[in-house]
């Protein structure tokens, strides 16, 4: 096993715009030059909108889940609550608009999970995640036809059966929901 | 909060290819109508590659974890070993493959932790995670100047801490190791 450079950063000697189309996605080719000196002419970075997503638990200890058509999956799955940032939003900001949002549910407990980059290679923006607790019903979720889910409340060791038999189908939402299986509560 | 239309999948009305960089990258943008009659004509599709990740744990219930720069990070992280698949290349043989090139062990006994895709919008490409148990080292780590890692040993309780403390950068070691955490050995 070699550990030569794993911990110097590559140079980037250049970078050219492919595709721009704001506020959904940024693609560029970077000519990069690796510690041992081999220069690689193709290496893409992929731009994609930061987002959010909550882990919601209400004080019975039951998750807030949301369920639908995600078009990126190609089919109806379990998820969590969350989106994308709006620009300026600090990610608890977007984390709480995005939950009374989609479920119509507030909490009063914020614990952060973690921020996490989607592609280690390519970028493909960042996840903020959270643990939100006491959470409860507030007010009818917004109705948004681009994004229609159905809000049901699952307990941990259904979500845990859940998660292991794949009816999670999302890695944000697998990821999020894991770190906070793991946090507990 | 209204489910209607929650569970009925988007129709494509077209899709125009915009950028194609075979095998690491294929852009296309959708024009899609929504069950209650919306049309979207700016929705993306990002095709990534499929890639697989490995929690090897060794006889002593340690995990083998791979350490080093990640150009898409921005700075070195801890991770998981895998790569993407090649063409052609079963999950499980391209994880097989992967955890033997980036730090030279093999494994016994092999159990899927699920396939994940990546971005539930966007699609960006499939994870297939795998939990190795029975893992031990075979031969040293291919070298790859493309990916320097330098391979640890860690425990549960310290892998536990590392994960919450944000040492764990990308989404996918972090989703995976959750899983395998979760799911014990």
């Amino acid at each position: 096993m070699s550990s030569t450079h794993a911990f110097q950063p590559w140079d980037v000697l250049s970078s050219v715009p492919l595709l721009s189309a704001p506020p959904w996605l940024e693609i560029s080719r970077q000519e990069v030059r690796l510690p041992g000196g081999k220069v690689l002419s193709d290496f893409y970075r992929v731009g994609l909108p930061d987002f959010t997503l909550v882990v919601p638990v209400v004080p019975g200890g039951e998750v807030v889940m949301v369920r639908g058509y995600k078009h990126g999956l190609g089919c109806v799955s379990l998820g969590l609550p969350g989106g994308l940032l709006e620009p300026g939003e600090a990610p608890l900001e977007g984390a709480r608009r995005e939950l009374l949002e989609e479920t119509g549910y507030t909490a009063e407990r914020w614990a952060p999970l973690g921020s996490f980059v989607v592609d280690a290679n390519r970028h493909c923006g960042t996840l903020h995640a959270f643990l939100a607790l006491d959470a409860r019903p507030d007010r009818p979720a917004a109705d948004d036809e681009t994004e229609r889910l159905a809000v049901c409340l699952m307990d941990r060791g259904t979500l845990t059966r859940a998660l292991a038999a794949g009816e999670v189908h999302g890695l944000a939402s697998a990821c999020a929901l894991g770190l906070g299986l793991l946090r507990g509560w």
